[in-house]
């Protein structure tokens, strides 16, 4: 065994800081870096690797900027044994140590146990956690009781780009020999208890402008004779949901799938500490009281979320400005069986109504800069059986079986276009805080995800 | 005559980047040494300098800056003659190439006649113009016709931190044998003809908090089950304001000074093309079509800017963020005989209804961070006249009696401290641009202005 591949670490991944939401050259710089060491780890593990060219990504702003390497690597081809591939992805959300982290976001510090970094549980531990399990394997020198595939892209938090159409490409090349397949990119509910993952929701992110001109004016030279963008966006955003949660676009609910008594019986089985779960996530209270409604809102009903605006003043301190052109950003987690385009129809038309009705002489464009259907597995196939062993064998209990209310696109696209079946496996604890400030992963959740990993491959060799 | 005078250039005074809003140390220090630059300025043109220590500025974080010093100077004392005050600022709105600058905003540029530069107009400009006049006499060796002190300062796009406890010490000394305050810190309402002031709008400014936690959210695992801090925040800045202007908060116009006939007939006598005024401005269409309703709605109304958000997500791209705490900036433009304290617990009032109804778990804090009043004046006054004459003289018209919407407080505060008259004789052209990006200053109105001031010494000297 190469005896350099102990430097493989998380600390080591962290700190490349492949941000791939911003779109700059800087960043985008550091995710080439960051695959080109994914790449290099994998050929020290014995894989075969390709690191395909994805060319350009469009920014609306006319620009363009190089997609990171997707990675394609193979390890076994046994024809007896099963083949499991397994994704991942190593860019990362924006972290800035100025918006509240404790810890430098890009560098890996344990306290009390946990491992603070931006991507330490999304998705760069869990990656580790995989590769881990393999070279496990290799170091006590023994075979690989499955055929690995990889498939790593540094995409994700951007929507993926351009990841369907290499897929589509390679359906019945790379994916010829694949049986089954494996994402690990998001968290259990609960502190310590296990999780499987059979469904997401998707998501249509929008963007609505709305553009008296350019530049901004000073409040005291025009404030008080202009349609002033900023009231129509905020007029426009208010008028997306309400109080209680509820969308206020007309039709939205239209084909959410009506809910059984059945169903209902799925959550009730599930085990969540309500108290624990404030608690974890340092929330006074939610919007609703028992567990079966937070479930169903979290996974089996759509939600609008307001991001932000661009293009107001956005500083500490005061500025008397009127931003000239702004764009207000939200987006829709969407569940089955909602449609995308339909799901873009109305939301235009209702902002278009809104907009209308204020007689403003501004210009409003509305835009839907992802669409990302919504996600549901069959839960009787072989590896997700295979999953539930393993989770017995090394954490001793039953998961939870759930649903995740964050999108994971890939889990759609690959049962669409392999026609295989996905399974979701879940490392992070409740409170790893993907995608915020001081975002971690345990020590506990990181080793014994390893071994997991490695009883997976174990039960798969069993079941297949 | 010293040599060096010549150096003194609004190039090099727009090279610095005295920036007083954004409280950063690296503006802060820009600030002190254009303070510097320009005490060096005053004292080889002859004048006693003192540069006062203003001590320390405590900022809402709870940290300190050192406010730079104020500028007090002295030329000539000759009991014979009358004594004019100058007051200019030397501190900047904040200015961002990558927000829509063609120039660079700290490289002062000249395109077409016009010198583009952040503080080119407000106020580097024409302070640099009424040191220009004063020179013109030293230059050609004659007596100044008046005698002239300046009160200088870098903190006024701040609110003018601590200037008020200044002149206040300062009323029976420094200000002792003043019998005039001039300010030049405005715009005409025309390209080409000139304008005195004589009333500014006053301004609240005001930050509304709503707080769920500290860190942001992944709309993902928690879109669905909170109360959104945007969702709340979007529905707050929503109520302030109609699509026609109107501000919302009840009791706001109660104290607003009643329209007379006779006050409408001095909007009917000032000259503005709308067409122009429109072209200008680069808007097409203000929320009223007549002359007097616009001017009104500038001078005479209050008129409420949703300013920006800090907090959420506000960088181009996308980010699927729940923004854990927000704050959202507004101000109000005061008019007579509207309070600041009384508009202040107006908002607060509103601001806590309209939220109670949402029945939502977050925290609300309102702030009233600045509170600066209006400010009117008699314009029968000696230096009205001298102002006028002046005008004729150099511009060969009768200038538009006009007032600003913006917010000049030390107007009202050296009104109301030192009881003198106050007139405020704007050099700039309406499309300057000030607190925009590109702004700019015409060549034209710049050395037109030096004669103006140079030209209003004359008169004064003969009406005192």
């Amino acid at each position: 065994m190469d005896p350099k591949l102990g430097r493989m670490t998380l600390k080591e991944w962290v700190a490349i800081e492949s941000d791939s939401v911003q779109p700059v050259p800087r960043f985008r710089q550091e995710l080439f870096r960051m695959m080109a060491v994914a790449a290099d780890t994998l050929q020290r593990l014995g894989a075969r690797v390709a690191s395909v060219d994805m060319g350009p990504q469009q920014l609306p702003d006319g620009q363009s900027l190089p997609i990171p390497p997707v990675i394609l690597a193979e390890l076994g081809s046994d024809p007896t044994k099963g083949t499991v591939c397994f994704y991942g992805h190593l860019d990362v959300q924006p972290a800035d140590r100025g918006d509240g982290w404790l810890t430098d976001p890009y560098v890996l510090t344990e306290v009390d146990g946990k491992l603070y970094g931006r991507g330490a549980t999304d998705n760069k531990g869990p990656v580790l956690a995989w590769i881990n399990a393999v070279s496990a394997f290799r170091a006590l020198e023994q075979d690989l009781p499955v055929n690995i595939k990889f498939i790593i892209e540094g995409m994700e938090e951007a929507g993926s780009v351009a990841l369907e159409e290499l897929v589509e490409k390679e359906k019945d090349r790379f994916f010829s020999g694949v049986d089954y397949i494996v994402i690990s990119d998001n968290l259990w509910i609960s502190q310590r208890k296990p999780a499987i993952t059979y469904g997401t929701r998707g998501n249509s992110y929008f963007m609505v402008e709305v553009k008296c001109r350019d530049q901004d004016f000073h409040s005291g030279t025009f404030g008080g004779i202009l349609h002033e963008p900023m009231a129509d966006l905020v007029a426009l955003l208010g008028s997306l949901v309400d109080s209680s949660g509820h969308i206020l676009v007309p039709g939205i609910y239209d084909e959410v799938v009506p809910l059984t008594e059945e169903e209902i019986n799925t959550y009730k089985a599930i085990h969540l500490d309500l108290e624990e779960y404030r608690n974890s996530s340092r929330v006074e209270k939610f919007l609703f009281d028992t567990k079966e409604e937070i479930l169903m809102h979290l996974w089996r009903y759509p939600s609008l979320s307001i991001h932000g605006i661009e293009g107001a003043f956005d500083e500490p301190g005061t500025k008397t400005v009127i931003p000239g052109r702004v764009i207000g950003k939200f987006s829709i987690r969407l569940v089955p069986h909602m449609n995308v385009s339909a799901v873009e129809k109305q939301v235009t038309r209702h902002l278009e109504d809104v907009f209308s009705k204020r007689n403003s002489s501004n210009k409003m464009v509305v835009s839907m800069t992802l669409g990302l259907h919504p996600w549901i597995a069959n839960i009787d196939d072989t590896q997700y059986l295979a999953a539930k062993r393993a989770i017995r064998t090394v954490f001793g209990t039953e998961p939870d079986m759930i649903r995740d209310g964050s999108t994971i696109p890939i889990a759609k696209m690959f049962q669409e276009i392999v026609h295989k079946s996905v399974v979701l496996i879940p490392l992070g604890a409740v409170d790893d805080g993907e995608h915020s400030q001081n975002e971690k992963i345990n020590r506990w959740n990181y080793i014994e995800g390893t071994k997991l990993f490695a009883a997976f491959f174990l039960e798969m060799a069993q079941l297949h």
